[in-house]
């Protein structure tokens, strides 16, 4: 295998590390308002890498949210063209304590990068611009290449699907490649097929207009925390199944094919259950861990408030309580239709002397990649020459709900490459992104633009 | 009826006013350890106030905790005498943006007293200082007179009864004076015959080690916020029974004619909604609300938190979740028992893919007076001559855990004289107190010393 690239890419090694930790000292928080002047930093930030790496034109687009990035070199309009995703915003970095370095303060330690959006999404996205640099830098280019880069993906991409519906001529491509998920582990390539949809929930239950004394009226008036707590233990039943009516309805079964399929991805429960200290693994009854979490939908409280939460001991009959719920959809199952599902159900189980309250916050469809894609089989050769092995085809549970309008919106395939591993921490304290695999991952796709046409 | 004790109040009102607003002022929440001072402040004041109103000495003690004001005046030792206590502490504020004015900075408006402490206790255990005061200026004291003030009642007293037990002789008396509770309302006097006890937890759950991310690991992988909602529904059947094994084996049961006796008790169910804002009542099937609040136990999550609780939709799997549970125990009932059950109850049903931790954070026992007490006959012919009613005795859902402790080590009944009202808000935001029953609340106590020896 010839070494130039990887030579490249040691040479330019320093260079592409500071020019990425300057995007990683950006809090582009997505959620949170204050972040709003951040995003424009980050926008800013990749109009410039995009020109530097050889586009012809970069441009920040408003949107009734947070700005977009677009940047494209065209080098024959007669040629097909691959549009490049991916997001600038990050999560919250909440609980801040547990961060060993400053979550905007990118380090490099054991030869990882650490640092709020290290992985998810700044470094991958980052890639795809040095890949692009090197093949625009020495004339190699055998495609259009298309940049977009969007600030609100952690919050569900809510103005882009706009964008889209308006740019419909500026993103024409004929296939997107996307970074944004991780691989089964460092030395087991794999690319991602399948992504689970989003359904997400804030729920707020009232009882006592104020809070009152848990002494004085305790037994007499119903309590928001237990009755929120008496919903959401009803929301799933015994056998880890969702009990809405009709929630499975839609449900895409999988094939004993592709069971079988799954069943032979390498997963080391023991190592898994270890890795997040747990005693033992639950999920929906009569499915293996894998299948959990590619192919069936999942119900998690995200997070839940109420009352007194300081130090000591407060006795107090709160007035209010406070859910997060979300639930991961497969394919088959539409997102707008769940969530107005859970709205009615939830509605119908609160008794009487509660008042609750159900607001949808986001939600995305699922998405699935065909295996005979010309543009899967480029990825596959391009990761045989980097990892030394047949990436396996992978349905993985996080959701990029975007992926599936881009198929809606403008009819074009994504091609999953993520190089992300499991260990990255993304979404929590002490995010990192290894060294080896950002360097492997730009070699990787600059190596997918070669084996295109083959 | 004699007009001298009224016209002095009021003559005097301004002043007593100006000493119960600095007192106010001084933010002693015995739950938080930031304001450790502030105890030492209320301390001090009351030391101050005590020796103003006449008594022959005040001293502040040390215990392991806040310490405790202790004051007494001795006209005669062969005379019996009159211990009257109170606490100096109050409880935490939050949430801040529901007070209308700052807790820590006392208003009177609309003919009331506005700010943290206005009733409970600060406002009702000042009233005691300042009929203390009339009698011993006036050289009218027919009893000798000890007060004793603590700093911890909020949380649950727990260094007094270790105080008491050391100080037996200088806290002999022959009854207990507590102002800490309320009247039915502003013009229907009562006295409080019973307290109900309490239990108090802090329950963790821990699922896995790191928050994770919801969608990799949503349906693989037990969520503490949604296992916690189990347990704590678990713990309350459709009865609204706590389901405890053993929970109800203590409780004395109501008889008929004590059942008799509280359906007296004037109450207005429809207006009691309306003031808090609910649609229906809620709680032990087969009791009228006076009996759920008065005679039967209860149970309250008093918080609940875990995961993300900021702004907008954050996909995490969190690893920890967190509730403050709270029963309210009736006579019968052993609050260590119950803590040890529920201790117990909680680890037996906790699943294995979950750890969970149970830590009882305090308690107490309930309280019954007898109506046959002189004492509590001077009390209600002094309510008599100021309310023109005669009070009714009610068992109340409150719970003062170290009336219980003084019955217990001291072998003395207490008399609960509160003249606090329901829209109080105690424990709530804007806690106030009228002036009316301030002004009212004096002169009864000055009367009940009038009336003992009759």
């Amino acid at each position: 295998m010839d070494n130039t690239i990887k030579q490249h890419i040691d040479k330019h090694l320093d260079r592409y590390l500071e020019e990425l930790f300057t995007l990683l000292r950006i809090p582009s928080i997505s959620s949170k308002e204050e972040h709003k002047g951040d995003m424009y930093k980050a926008a800013e930030q990749w109009k410039y890498l995009l020109k530097m790496a050889g586009c012809d034109s970069a441009k920040i687009y408003e949107t009734d949210g947070n700005p977009v990035v677009f940047g494209e070199k065209i080098i024959d309009p007669a040629l097909p063209t691959v549009l490049v995703y991916g997001h600038m915003d990050v999560m919250p970095v909440e609980p801040l304590n547990l961060w060993d370095s400053a979550p905007f303060e990118p380090v490099i330690q054991h030869g990882k990068i650490w640092g709020r959006g290290a992985d998810d999404d700044k470094g991958q996205s980052f890639m795809h611009a040095k890949a692009f640099e090197y093949l625009a830098h020495s004339d190699q280019l055998k495609r259009n290449v298309k940049f977009i880069l969007e600030g609100e993906e952690e919050i569900g991409s809510p103005n882009l699907p706009k964008f889209i519906d308006e740019h419909k001529e500026l993103l024409a491509a004929d296939i997107i490649l996307v970074s944004d998920t991780s691989m089964l582990d460092a030395k087991t390539p794999s690319l991602t097929t399948g992504l689970r949809g989003l359904s997400y929930w804030q729920i707020e239950v009232t009882g006592p207009n104020v809070d009152l004394h848990s002494g004085l009226f305790g037994g007499a008036v119903a309590n928001p925390i237990n009755e929120l707590c008496k919903i959401i233990a009803q929301l799933q039943d015994d056998k880890g199944r969702l009990t809405v009516p009709g929630f499975y309805d839609d449900v895409t079964e999988t094939t004993q094919e592709e069971r079988d399929l799954i069943a032979q991805i390498p997963f080391d429960e023991e190592a898994y259950k270890k890795a997040i200290d747990v005693k033992a693994l639950k999920g929906e009854e009569g499915f293996s861990t894998l299948e959990r979490t590619g192919t069936r939908p999942s119900f998690d409280v995200c997070g839940i408030w109420g009352g007194y939460m300081g130090e000591g001991a407060k006795t107090v009959l709160p007035s209010k309580a406070y859910a997060k719920l979300s639930t991961r959809l497969v394919a088959g199952q539409n997102n707008e239709k769940i969530a107005q599902m859970m709205v009615e159900h939830i509605n119908s189980i609160a008794p009487e002397y509660i008042k609750v309250k159900v607001e949808p916050m986001h939600g995305g469809q699922a998405y699935e990649c065909p295996l005979d894609l010309p543009e899967y089989q480029a990825a596959e050769k391009a990761y045989m020459d980097v990892f030394d092995k047949r990436p396996l085809p992978v349905k993985r549970g996080g959701s990029i709900p975007i992926i599936a309008a881009f198929e809606e919106k403008l009819g074009i395939k994504t091609i999953l490459m993520g190089f992300g591993l499991e260990e990255d921490a993304i979404h929590s304290p002490n995010e990192s992104f290894p060294i080896d695999m950002f360097k492997k991952g730009i070699e990787t796709i600059i190596r997918f633009y070669g084996h295109l046409d083959e």
